[in-house]
C-alpha cells in the first residue's frame, strides 16, 4: 500500500483506534411539490445531514421539517450551499464573481441557521453542492469565495469536502476546520482522486461492493483503485447518496455492516 | 378633534412630550443588475431601514451592503418580508397556505439576520412588504402566519405595521411588540384608515403638503382627513417612500422640518 | 334524472351516438432534476396532453421531449398555462393584474408552440392549471384575462375547462371554442358542480369506482352525486390525474373499460 | 491598412457602395418593477431591437410592449437569448449541457415570437446576450448548441454576432445567415478582435470619439486599433449600448452623424 497521495487530507479529528466514521447525505432536496430524497428514512441512518438551502433545491417548509427531524434524532445539520440554479439543480458550473458568490453562500447559511435554531440546534458545518463542489476542487478563486462566505456567516464552521481540494486549502488558510469525505460508490484513481463521472467504471453500482468498500474506507482507511491498486484514503466522513431508488435501504446496510465491523459511527462535530 | 378611532393603535413607546418619531423607508430593493432605491442617500435620513430579503427584491450582495452601511450609520435594520414574487415585486396578493407562509417569513428573516450580524448589528424588527402588508391589514389567517414566522425566527422582534391591522392584533396576541406607522403622503379617511390607492386623492404628491403633514403627524399626532376633518393618528414611525424620483431629497426635507419643529427623531428599537 | 343544471356546459362537439370522449392529463410537470408525471406511460393512454409551460413546472427540455412523444403518438398538445409560481406549483391563487396575466398566458403558449412545431405538431388547445383553473371558475376578470392572453397568441385555440365556468363564458364571448371536462375521481354536488377538495368525500380514491364513474360520464353523460342523486354531466373530455402512484395504471384501465363499454376515444381537436 | 484578420467575417449582405449599416441595441431589459433601458427613445434610433426574452431580463408585458412599439416603427425584432440567470443578468458563464442549452434557446425564441406575431411582425434574427455571447466567441460546443436551438425554432433566422466567432462558424455550417457586428465604443486589437473589458482602454467613453468611430466603421469599414494601427472591420451592424446614462442621446447622435456622412441606415433583414 503506497503512502497517501495527499497527506494533508487527513481530517481534523483523525486518531488511531477504534475506527470512527461520520455518515453524511444530501437531504431536503425537493422543492415545493417535488420530492427527491427520502429524508425521513435517511435521517435514521446518517449522522450528518447536508440540507439544501433553497438555491439548487430546498424550500423553506422542507428546510424546517428536515431541521426539526434532524434535531430530534441528534443528526448534525450542515448547510449544503450551491449556485443559484434551480433549473439545473446546481449542477451547472457558473462563473459567479467571487464577492457575489461569497454573499450567496452567506445568505444560504443564514437561511438554514434560522431553521436549525428554531429546532433547537445549530448549523454544524458547510458542504458545497454539485457543480460548486466540483469547481472548488480545482478553482482556488471560487474556493476562496466560498470560504469567505462561510466566514462572513460567523462562527468557525467546519468545511466538509474532498481531501486535497482547493476548498480545503482555502478553509485551512482561513483557520476553518476541514473534514475530508470519501465515497463508497465512486471509483478512485491510483493517485487517490475520484475517477471523473464520465469515465467508464466511475460509479460502483453493485450494492455488495458499495457496502464492502464503505467498510474498507472506514475501518482500514483504504480502498482498491480502478487500476487494482490498494490505496490509502483518509476520510472522517462517508458520503451516502440519497437520490437513487433503494438509496435509503443501501444506506441502512452500509451502517449496519460498519457497526458489525467494529466501526464507530459518529458525527465529526 | 374626535377621539382616535382605534385606541389600540397607540404604539408601544408612546409618551407625552417631547414628540418622538422614527423614520422608516424601504431599502435594498434592487435585484442583481437592477437598482431601484437610492440606498446610500436614504440611509443618511432614516432611522429604520426596511431591507428587502430576496423574495420580492434584494440580492445577497445588496443585502450585505445595505446592512453594512446601516450599521455604520446607526440605522436599525428591519426585515422587509414579502411573498415570493420577483416578477410582481411582491405586489400581487397570493393565497399562500399559512404554514408555508410562516416558513417563507422565517427564511427571509434568517437570510437577513446573517448579514446584519456580519455587519455587527441585528435584525431589529419586521415589516411586511407590498401585497403582504395590505393583506395582513384585514386577513387574520395570513397575519397570524406572518407572526408565526417571526416567532419561529426567535427573539421578540417588533412588528412595524398599520395601527389597528390584523397583523398588529396577531402580533400583540403573540406578545410581540407592535409599532404603528403613518404615511405623510397618503390620504386618510375620517375613520383614520388609509384611503385606498385606487381612489382619487389617495396619494399626496405635493412635497410641501407632504412635509407639512409629516410634521403634523409627528408633533401633533394628527392629520387632516380627505374629508377635511382633523383626526388623531398615533404613530411611532413615519414611512418615507424611496422609490420615486426626488425621494431622497424629499426625505431629507421631511427630516429637517421635523427637527426644526422640535420633533426628536429616533428609532423605536 | 333531473335536467342538467348548466345546459350551456354542453361542449362544442356533442352529438347523439355513439358516445365519444377525449382523455386529457397533465404532463411534463417536472422541472430540471425533478420528475412528477410518468409522461411516457400516460402518452400511450390519453388523447390530449396538457403540457406544463415553465411557469408552475416544465423546463424547456421536458417540453421538447413531451411534444415530440405526443406528436409521435398522435396525442394533441395543449398548453397548460399557470401562474408564475414554481415554489407553489401554481397552486396558490394570485391577484395578477389582468393585463399582466394575459401577457403571461401568451408567453407560455408561445414557448410551448415552438416545441410543438419543432415536433411537427401545433398547440391544439389551452387549459389553465391549478389555482388559475380554480380561480377562473368564478373570477370573471381573471377569466377574461386568460382569454385575452389566448387570443393574443393567435388562432382560435379551444379552451378546455369546467362547464359553466367564467372561463368558458369569457371564451365563448370571444368566440373561442369551449370544451367541457369531467372528473371521474371527483365527487359532484346535486347541482352538477364539483365538491370542494376540502370537504369529506370530495375525492374518489377507489379505482373500481373511478373506472365505473368514468364509463358513466362518457357513455351515459351522467354520474351519481355525493348526495346520491343521478345527475347529468355533459363533458367532451375526461381529466385523468397523472401525479399519483398508480396513476398510469389506473388511466390504462379507464381507457380499456371505456373501449369495452363501446365509448369511442378521440380528441376534441 | 493591413488585410482583414478574419476574411470570413464579411457579412452576408456586404456590397460596395453606398455604405449600409444596421443599428442594433438591447431593449426590454427590465423585469417587472425594474426598468433599465429607455426602450421608447432607442426604438426611434435603431433598426434592429435585441429584445430580452425572460431568461436574463424581460417580462411578458415588457416583451409585448417592445414588440408592439418596434413593429409600429418598422424596427426589426431580434431574440436576445441568454442563460437562465435573472440574478446575474446573464453575465455569468454557465456550463449548460448542450442539449439543455439548445432547448433553452428554442424556448426563448418561441416566447418572443408569439409577441412579435401579435404585433403583426416576426422574430427576424437571434443574438445571444452577455456571458453567452462571450462564451460563443470561443466555445464551439455552446455555439453549436445555440445554433441547434435556433434551428429547432424553425425558419432560417440570421445570427447576429462577432465576426469570426465560433457562433458564426456554427451558424454558417448550419446554413443560417450570419451578420457581423462592430462596436463603436469598444477598443480593437491589431488583429481585429475586441480588447477584453478588463484591460485598460477597452471601452471608449468619450462620446465624440464614439461617434467618429461609428462613422469610420460604417463608411470606411475600418477603425484605429488600441495600438494605433488602422484595421479593417467589416460589419453589417453597429451595436449601440442602451443601458448607460445618456445612451439614447448618444445613439441619436451616432445616427444623425452616420446619415450626415452619407451612410444608409437599414436593417439587415
Amino acid at each position: 500500500m503506497p503512502a497517501p497521495a495527499h497527506p494533508e487530507r487527513t481530517s481534523m479529528s483523525d486518531s488511531a483506534a477504534p475506527a470512527l466514521i461520520d455518515l453524511n447525505a444530501d437531504l431536503g432536496e425537493g422543492f415545493g411539490r417535488w420530492q427527491l430524497t427520502d429524508d425521513e428514512a435517511l435521517l435514521s441512518v446518517v449522522t450528518s445531514a447536508n440540507v439544501a438551502c433553497g438555491f439548487h433545491a430546498g424550500d423553506p417548509s422542507t428546510m424546517r421539517r428536515v431541521c426539526a427531524l434532524a434535531a430530534e434524532r441528534g443528526v448534525v445539520i450542515g448547510a449544503q450551499v450551491s449556485y443559484r440554479d434551480l433549473a439545473g439543480f446546481g449542477r451547472r458550473a457558473m462563473d459567479v464573481p467571487p464577492e457575489e458568490l461569497a454573499d450567496e453562500i452567506t445568505y444560504q447559511i443564514g437561511a438554514l441557521e434560522v431553521f436549525a435554531r428554531a429546532a433547537g440546534a445549530r448549523v454544524g458545518y458547510v458542504k458545497p453542492h454539485g457543480a460548486l463542489y466540483n469547481r472548488c476542487v480545482h478553482d482556488a478563486e471560487q474556493a476562496a469565495a466560498v470560504v469567505a462566505g462561510i466566514r462572513a456567516a460567523g462562527g468557525h464552521l467546519p468545511v466538509l469536502g474532498l481531501p486535497g481540494s482547493q476548498l480545503h486549502r482555502a478553509a485551512a488558510e482561513a483557520r476553518l476546520p476541514v473534514v475530508g469525505e470519501a465515497f463508497a460508490d465512486r471509483a478512485y484513481t491510483d493517485r487517490g482522486t475520484l475517477v471523473p463521472r464520465r469515465e467508464p467504471g466511475a460509479v460502483v453500482h453493485d450494492p455488495e461492493r458499495v457496502v464492502k468498500r464503505a467498510v474498507g474506507l472506514a475501518r482500514d482507511r483504504a480502498v482498491t483503485s480502478l487500476g487494482g491498486t490498494r490505496i490509502a484514503v483518509a476520510a472522517r466522513s462517508l458520503c451516502l447518496h440519497g437520490d437513487t431508488p433503494g438509496a435509503a435501504e443501501l444506506a441502512r446496510r452500509v451502517r449496519s455492516e460498519l457497526t458489525a465491523a467494529g466501526v464507530h459511527i459518529r458525527s465529526f462535530v
